[in-house]
């Protein structure tokens, strides 16, 4: 697992079942992990500032501020209010999508599969005791959802990049409440057409150790020089989001994946 | 000006300079028109659901229902339920964005111009007498907005495509509330460095006069089939998102611009 998260006992944990949704209590400097268990598992992500629900997650902000459509690792989440929300602090895919909106009942009646589990009402559900309802679930952060845009605009969903026990870690800049859906979407490959199990935890918030990049070995180069403090590495070009067999590969390698806590 | 409304007075129209915002009530199958007067104008544009207000005009359930991230002719509009708001019936840019959020205070303070017309509180100004305030302004759609996407997912704003009197037209498939404002955003070329003034217009709706592809000329090409009703050529290859020549001066080419009325 993470070693900024090992040797640590998360404060709040929860199991998510494809269709569910869970709503768990993040403060300031928290570290929030989630984390697909089976992998090519999607985690519909929404968020809201805990004493003031009127102010929420903003992919909109998020894409405007970072000048970039792909959520990434350094990057900072924005509120509606262009406030800092979130950091990514690790992540182990480096592919994600901040464009779709949750699945809902109108997609799955399109889909010929009316009933169908979706995420909007499982965020929904998981936000009624704060009083927000399914017309206040925002646009989503979709992790681990791959989506490549191709040259016209054109959106294309493909099978997840991530492998059993990847995970994204965000650190809270605010005291926020997370909502997190295992998307139940069988009928397209958004989870390798087979919804798996999802866990989010929260740990308390931590020093980060000292980084390896102090002492890089003789042969660093540049580019692990800026290493982060787990035990990753960027394969030597970062993703594209062309329609290339080159992006459709594309994933961060770990070095060590171990076991989840 | 637009063959469909040719001959047609407009039943509302508005006036809008730049840094303000305008609201304007649509009835279903009622038409909108968004037209820049100088050229090189953004539109910052919400709409909400006239009875219920609590449903709106959303990007990302618009990006996923087209699996398309470019706003382009024949393209429905969806709102937060997922359900139909508005199609784009005429564009005569080709080039517009739903990826940024609106211009806010914050913005202008992180480019040191704090207090700075914006477009947040312009739009929020402008629906105030429906309740609506600051925090519910949603994610807009952005006429004329001309944002590269470039291959790692990095944004780019440039200089709209938009010359004198383009403008785009759409069909309110709701009764509806639209909000537009004219992006007042001088210090980097999101209008061209230079704002100007927009207008707005609804049109009762009328029944399309026969199209011209009925009685194609002999040398009609299979892309020449589609010609809409107005009189418009697309170039041959539409826009890429590209960082290239061909991306940034693409445009649909009006083979009149006649006059506005």
């Amino acid at each position: 697992m993470s070693d900024l998260l090992s040797e640590k006992t998360p404060i709040r944990a929860r199991h998510i079942r494809p269709g569910q949704g869970q709503a768990v209590e993040v403060k300031t400097g928290q570290l929030l992990q989630i984390q697909t268990l089976q992998g090519k598992q999607v985690a519909d992500f929404v968020a809201f500032t805990q004493d003031d629900t009127e102010e929420f997650l903003s992919t909109s902000v998020t894409r405007a501020s970072n000048a970039n459509i792909v959520p990434q690792r350094g990057m900072t989440l924005f509120s509606n209010r262009r406030q800092p929300m979130f950091e990514i602090v690790e992540d182990t895919v480096g592919r994600h999508d901040m464009l779709y909106a949750c699945c809902d009942p109108v997609r799955y009646e399109t889909l010929g599969a009316p009933g169908h589990a979706n995420c909007r009402e499982a965020l929904a559900e998981s936000m009624a005791s704060y009083g927000i309802g399914y017309d206040r679930i925002p646009s989503p952060i979709n992790w681990f959802m791959n989506v490549a845009i191709l040259a016209r605009g054109e959106l294309e969903i493909r099978e997840p990049l991530a492998e059993k026990n990847d995970y994204v870690v965000l650190r809270a800049l605010k005291d926020v409440i997370a909502g997190v859906s295992a998307c139940p979407q069988d009928l397209v490959p958004t989870n390798g057409s087979n919804p798996t199990d999802l866990t989010v935890r929260v740990y308390r918030d931590a020093p980060l150790p000292p980084s390896p990049v102090m002492e890089p070995p003789p042969a660093a180069t540049a580019a692990a020089a800026t290493t982060p403090v787990v035990a990753m590495k960027l394969t030597p070009r970062p993703a594209t989001l062309q329609s290339t067999a080159e992006a459709t590969v594309f994933r961060v390698g770990r070095v060590d994946s171990g076991e989840a806590t």
